[in-house]
């Protein structure tokens, strides 16, 4: 686990100080990749008792068994992986504009087994380290993201301090402010936006923020935009919240609970503020489910690059 | 601490019921506080540097100390605690319109001295239960509540499934999703809201969230609020928000930091929704200052009660 760790420090290091990472970000995913298929049993656990029933794999070690993997999105083999990590760089470098079926697959498959394969280190060899497995899966889509769109201004908060008219905001950060203090030692200073501007100079942008377990947090994104929509105006800003759901394992009944609050996300979208799309690597089935879909798009990861792309076209099409 | 904890069980059940319970209310905080003097010690830890500097004890036993406390807030003496919660009750049956400075003062730090004293037993003797010290927050205040408002109309959640024109919402319950699991097997399941009306049939509220870590999940209420104003109108809901400050030891220069966010909170209060009011047990020198006082009206528990019964008072005086 100290090379995992040393390669994480790199690229949150990296990420942090807006440097270019992706060289950085995949040493990272690839070493935990290998790591785990090095020395894990990877097998099936049970499954999640929906129509169809979900089936998940766990992997596992003498004393520990990772979270819920869903095989059918998680990409086991290394030369496999390694493989398809570089197709959808291409894939990105040509621009999503254009991509069908096979490549939103991919380039979701990708992003699924990138976040869960360090996800999985950490719950077999670094019990306790929560927040990591959110970290990595923020540097890894700003790495994707930055790739796709060398153009674009990225930052990870937006400036609210000069709506106070004063500073003491601008120190707070509110992105940063609403996490849970760090609790790992580990690279927790980062906050869980992202944010996406066509060029610095552009008076909009697209939020997205990225959630692991979203049941606890949910509320965060929501007030955000609310916050955004009240201070610059409805349309503005427009956020994307981008998600790898949140399973709980029954032991007893070795079978995967997927953790949904449709109801609540409801309520939010109706009465907070609402997002512009919700994207999971592993839609949950409820979420799936057409009086969701009346209320909040919800689609795969793979369908958020060629959105964001297309967002920040129309933006251009618009100012121009 | 088994004792402690079976009494903090028969509070929380009765409470969950709905059921009177400030007699098992007051008995554990008295245990609490009774235990703490009998068997740990009470010293100065160090100070706040603020303006002027704020002195601060702690609890101590072999292999521990417990947050820091409030000495001038604190009642330490077990006579002299049990003689002011005894008159702060009296008090409370005779209706806090016309407290004066020492009646407000005297609810206060009742208030503290009961919370703090639990929360504080946690910190020697089960470290990890972290819900517990708000737990206990809200069974005292509701049973404190209850005590002064007599016919009111007391409940956990504002129901919104009607809203959503579903039954779902109804059982994910929005106050409780937006909790951390139960991580310390207590009783959990407790929300974080307390809503009174004046009586069962008034369209009207006062929805009071109670915090003891206020900067993680400080956006709850604002959010809720927000939440309120958009499905029932603006000023139907009013929410007073309800706290114990945080605070974090400097083992290196033994002193005391106040965790403020008052950036964020003038933000929430600007673009999210306003509270009618914040009141802290403890209130953070920052927090008094007038550039807060300006936003959002800040005092102390003490006030709350002679507020909550004037904000019941006028929507009497105004339905009839």
């Amino acid at each position: 686990m100290d090379q995992l760790k040393a390669l994480l420090k790199t690229a949150a290091t990296r990420y942090n100080k807006l440097l270019p990472h992706h060289d950085d970000a995949r040493e990272l995913v690839v070493f935990a990749h290998a790591k785990l298929a090095a020395e894990a049993a990877y097998a099936h656990y049970g499954d999640f008792a929906g129509r169809p029933a979900v089936p998940y794999h766990v992997f596992g070690v003498a004393n520990a068994v990772s979270r819920p993997v869903r095989p059918d999105i998680y990409l086991a083999d290394p030369g496999d992986f390694a493989a398809s990590y570089k197709l959808f760089g291409d894939n990105l470098h040509a621009g999503p504009e254009g991509w069908g079926d096979a490549e939103i697959r991919l380039a979701n498959s990708v992003v699924y087994t990138s976040v869960m394969a360090v996800a999985c280190c950490y719950d077999l060899w670094q019990r306790g380290s929560r927040k990591t497995p959110g970290t990595v899966f923020e540097i890894l889509m700003a790495s994707l993201l930055q790739q796709m769109l060398p153009k674009a201004a990225f930052s990870k908060h937006i400036p609210l301090a000069a709506l106070l008219g004063e500073e003491e905001a601008a120190a707070e950060e509110v992105g940063a402010e609403l996490e849970a203090p760090d609790d790992d030692g580990g690279p927790g200073s980062v906050s869980t936006d992202l944010v996406i501007k066509r060029t610095a100079e552009s008076n909009t942008g697209i939020v997205i923020p990225l959630k692991i377990t979203t049941r606890e947090r949910i509320v965060q994104p929501f007030a955000h935009q609310r916050i955004l929509d009240s201070a610059f105006g409805a349309g503005v800003f427009r956020s994307l919240l981008v998600c790898i759901s949140e399973t709980q394992l029954d032991d007893k009944t070795t079978s995967v609970k997927q953790v949904c609050v449709p109801g609540t996300v409801k309520l939010f979208q109706k009465y907070l503020a609402p997002m512009a799309g919700l994207y999971y690597c592993d839609v949950p089935q409820r979420y799936a489910a057409a009086d969701m879909q009346r209320v909040i798009p919800v689609q795969s990861v793979g369908h958020l690059f060629r959105d964001v792309a297309r967002m920040l076209n129309d933006q251009s099409a618009s100012s121009s």
